[in-house]
């Protein structure tokens, strides 16, 4: 294998691995709020810390292959979907320890109800997530449309949670808090899926050299 | 002037472009908000829609300076920092299409209060993106760095506001759902800050050749 293959390789791997750091974040501040235990996220900020250095690393991996390598045509745009992909990650990182935030005030308090649509937003939000590494690394577009369908989905359940949370507050004064930090959850559930989406995208130009935000027309880039 | 140097200054003034536009969004978002009259942003679909198109021209131009042009240094740093810079200006623009739907909702209901620490946050928020823009153009990565310094400000005010109007809601039921969209418009601008915090951060490892996110250490890029 070329040096250079190895180094996007590489390049690749690190992109996965910040993935999988993501996901398992979700996972755990997720399961902290229904399971009403936060020793269950203990290690979350110990993670929100490693993603970091990997969106650094990825960085700066992705500065020196474009400075050394003046890769071309679809090297150049992996390496450019990579820092930004990245970008996305450590967002969806940041958005996990925003839902580890709320459920700590959260459990100041007793428990409105048991959780239904918040946790199926988390799972349709993590499977976006991985799905659309999946789709990078099988180089996958029609996939990353389709994931990108669903952002629909989480879109309604949040309008669904904000409506619900809304009617018990207005009965209740006492469940106001509580039901601002789970809109708020649920809201941060809602930029996972957004930036799941994000990554779809740059899967498409990559793929397709074809830039599929904002509606552009085809063959812009 | 070298046909290089001409396209890397056309970047750059699209660039300043898409950020006058972002920041006009604020502005109308929170005139239409404080004034209550929603026909002040009648426009700003438009102007996110023009914001998106400038976001995937910069996106264009960049591509192609780095495929045909294969910059080294300064200048690959100063269009990697313009594609991510872009990314950030067009995430302010959704905020302030978030803030005029909190506005649409909010108006539907009596006034809560006059408002006074949300314009004070967009006031200082719309500052941090302009100057960040300055300290672009300036190439000036200590104003970049006393920038950042203003987002915990920001943060301050944001919690006040959650504070203040947690206690309206507790108090009086009805203003529940008013109170939630203000408190939202606060995280809105909250964002927009982080946004501007990003763009600084940029800067500073465009001028450095540094990274200052995560405490990266020194001369690590």
């Amino acid at each position: 294998m070329r040096q250079f293959d190895e180094d996007l390789e590489l390049l690749k791997q690190t992109l996965l691995k910040m993935a999988a750091k993501s996901e398992a974040m979700i996972e755990i501040c997720i399961q902290a709020l229904v399971q009403r235990d936060l020793a269950i996220a203990g290690t979350i900020m110990d993670q929100e810390e490693e993603v970091n250095k990997l969106q650094l690393d990825i960085d700066d991996r992705s500065f020196k292959l474009l400075a050394l390598r003046q890769p071309m045509a679809h090297d150049l745009r992996f390496i450019i979907a990579a820092m930004k992909i990245s970008l996305d990650l450590e967002r969806i990182a940041d958005q996990a320890v925003n839902i580890w935030e709320n459920t700590k005030e959260l459990l100041h308090f007793p428990e409105l109800k048991p959780l239904i649509d918040i946790p199926r937003m988390a799972e349709i939000a993590k499977g976006m997530v991985r799905e659309s590494l999946d789709a990078l690394v099988e180089l996958d577009a029609a996939k990353a449309r389709q994931i990108v369908l669903r952002d629909d989905e989480v879109d309604a359940l949040k309008d669904q949670v904000f409506r619900e949370l809304l009617t018990y507050m207005i009965s209740d004064p006492k469940t106001i808090h509580v039901g601002l930090e789970l809109i708020l959850v649920a809201r941060h559930l809602e930029r996972i899926a957004d930036h799941a989406t994000n990554i779809c995208e740059d899967v498409v130009y990559l793929v397709e050299a074809k830039d599929i935000r904002h509606h552009a027309e085809e063959g812009k880039v």
